[in-house]
């Protein structure tokens, strides 16, 4: 078993500052513990409270009668200390701190947290924060976010590993992802990492089966030589996002989480040297992520797409952004180009982009999906839907997910629209083929499947 | 009245092609404008049918006892140029063509348009389309547009005007729009203009009163230099995105509009002088629309930003953005930072982004926006709200709300998130305070909002 395996599937739980009142942290990590299918045992911790949800209150950790994996601290800054303590002596071997009050809020914050790291020094106890959201597995179930139930319901279980340093913009992602259907497998929010940092968690979710890709937000590295040495080492996927970039936002990350965000041109290079694919904003790290999480990537220097539409302008706008990104229209065979004829209206020219015309059914893009992912001149199909077309119907999807379990070759789907085209596609996402906003994410997403080493 | 009038608020409406049939473009287009609220007398053109959907039926234009305002013609290319010739002796002062299958399928379509444009010179008939989807207008409710509605809801009432080359583009944007509760005045998609093209369109919108922004989607303009003359004569902003930028994709315009696509360099650097703001996606061309539909411009060359928020990492992205962007971070004056401390914990610091902390409530929104927005430092003010924080709560949208009505100052507001966030905002959109997903696209939009001349 590995250390961190306790932060996300422990045989018991203890919630220290645990409260009847979902006005109060320690009320609302409670409850969503309560909420989780596979937890263990569980333990509150309230010296005023007998029982919350049912549950029996004990006093402190070491009245407890057996010693929880882990431990979740909702107490305030200055009690930390005491708390953490109980937990060395009493041998837990993962603690989450939620409270905040530390490195972020200047001096004093700092010597409470330099504490911390000093009571586990030597022992087998490992933090996670503080000044965090906790963690998030979707396979074990486990919740232990500081996220209030009614506003928020979980993701799915899927292969998106998510690491933030920002608790606000790791929980906003997780709501984004839940609405989307987009499945993850870990979410850890890290915080002030006085111990447990993004090189780590990367190692970790590396050797984890269900992570098929991990992506990180960051502001500043805690070990910037230890985590380009770590992206060198992993196999998986990595997408980092940075925020920071000049000395007037970084300024602002010192008051957030407490990070000097660092240079943000050397941290590119080496991200990018490291082999890590850089996201600029948090749509990109959701969109490359499951673009990797969903399919293999494809090895080579030029390659090819093939763009399927039924909606002419989108597919110029897909060409515009397959030329401008540095990739090849795929020049498809003369057989591709027979096969698909033959479901095409008489005047219909054949080309890359392929327009399928407005009054393309779903057997049409059946037809010419086949085609274009069985020729050897395409490396990665893109479709993009005008789910609007007068004989477009809701076969499309079936299609589409009957392409993926046929085909080895990976494509990506795109679709701008409404209502209608959500409903629509949201059962393609559910059934692992990404679906993009925009021909411009589409394809930005199709350069992410490439390598070019 | 003004001739183009007459596409919007027609008087009477015949549709030559009309069908029972929901399969058939004419079934479509007839149930669509039946279900108009305001369309005045509508005559069915069909020589099978005796009535469709209670409505009596004419075998054709010339034998209506009156001359419809508007004819919307659905029948095949070749039978459109003698439903056209009766147009233009019955004195029809506007003609839709739907139909497909003129210049954009070769040569034998190119010399069946030039016959269009023949029959009606030097009559008082003007012509959308042909290749089109038809126009839809909020303000009249008069909807002659090619999508199913079972497909599709029509936007509500508002003050973007939107004009389309691609009808599948310009349908999938109405589709968003009308999901997004994003408002709008008018919407074209002219297809191959073979008469009515973007530059009449832009002088006419700019002198329609519910219209405060214009949005243009090209692949190709028909007459360059009169577009650029109109831009620097136009009042209203105009917002263009062109597809169509490598040779590999202008090709495929050729074949879906049948238009030439031109120079992008020299279209993008003739936009910019002729003042128009240049979108580079969808995204974009509505994310910019609504800001410019809902805000007045601030003229400034360096202009100062205040960057608000309750998600310390969202204030770090946006203060990126904002910089990146050239644009500045407003000093906050002493008064304001007093006024602000007085809603804060003791120990945070009052900077630029200003974090509120996650623990912000609508009040300490409230206190803060009216701060920054009375601080003379300050030209625009970006609130990004992380929805999830224990303390925020609904009361957040009416705080919005009542800034926007008591402040001249512009404003917008970001988040990013799912369904919860979803429904908290759209009351803001509804209300006129547009809302943008990520921080990026947050302060792109603040940026269209500087003028910088």
């Amino acid at each position: 078993m590995h250390p961190l395996d306790a932060f996300f599937r422990p045989g018991s739980i203890a919630v220290v500052g645990a409260s009847p009142d979902m006005g109060k942290i320690g009320g609302i990590v409670f409850k969503n513990i309560m909420g989780s299918s596979a937890r263990g045992n569980i333990y509150p911790i309230n010296t005023h409270e007998k029982t919350i949800l049912g549950i029996k209150c004990f006093p402190s950790i070491d009245c407890l009668p057996h010693s929880p994996d882990l431990a979740i601290i909702a107490v305030h800054a200055e009690a930390v200390s005491d708390v953490l303590r109980q937990c060395v002596k009493t041998g837990v071997r993962a603690v989450i701190i939620i409270s905040a009050g530390f490195r972020e809020t200047g001096l004093e914050g700092k010597m409470l947290e330099q504490d911390l790291k000093e009571i586990i020094k030597g022992s087998k106890t490992r933090i996670i924060g503080p000044n965090c959201m906790g963690c998030f597995d979707a396979h074990s179930k486990l919740n232990t976010l500081f996220v209030s139930p009614k506003k928020f319901q979980v993701p799915s279980p899927g292969g998106i590993a998510l690491i933030s340093q920002s608790g606000a913009v790791g929980t906003a992602i997780l709501e984004y992802m839940s609405s989307k259907f987009i499945g993850i497998s870990k979410f850890v929010s890290y915080g002030n990492r006085a111990d447990v940092d993004e090189t780590e968690l990367i190692k970790y979710l590396d050797a984890d089966k269900k992570t098929k890709a991990i992506l990180c937000y960051v502001e500043g590295l805690k070990q910037g030589r230890e985590f380009y040495n770590a992206l060198k080492i992993v196999k998986k996927p990595v997408v980092v996002l940075k925020a920071g970039k000049y000395e007037g936002s970084a300024k602002a990350a010192i008051s957030h989480t407490g990070s000097m965000t660092g240079d943000y041109a050397v941290f590119a290079a080496a991200m990018k040297q490291g082999g890590a694919t850089f996201a600029k904003t948090i749509e990109e790290l959701t969109d490359f992520g499951k673009a990797l999480a969903c399919c293999k990537r494809v090895r080579s220097r030029a390659p090819k797409i093939g763009i399927i539409t039924n909606g002419g302008g989108f597919g110029v706008m897909c060409a515009d952004m397959c030329i401008g990104g540095g990739m090849h229209l795929a020049e498809f065979s003369s057989e591709t180009r027979e096969k698909i004829k033959k479901s095409m209206p008489e005047f219909a020219e054949i080309n890359n982009p392929l327009d399928l015309i407005g009054d393309a059914t779903s057997d049409r893009f059946a037809a010419a999906l086949d085609a274009v992912l069985l020729d050897k001149n395409t490396d990665i199909a893109a479709v993009f839907l005008w789910t609007l077309g007068i004989s477009l119907d809701e076969k499309i999807a079936g299609v589409l997910i009957s392409a993926k379990q046929r085909h080895k070759k990976p494509f990506l789907v795109g679709s701008f629209g409404g209502n209608y085209t959500g409903k629509l596609l949201i059962k393609l996402e559910e059934a692992g083929i990404p679906i993009y906003h925009t021909p411009r994410r589409t394809m930005k997403a199709i350069k992410v499947l490439v390598k070019s080493e």
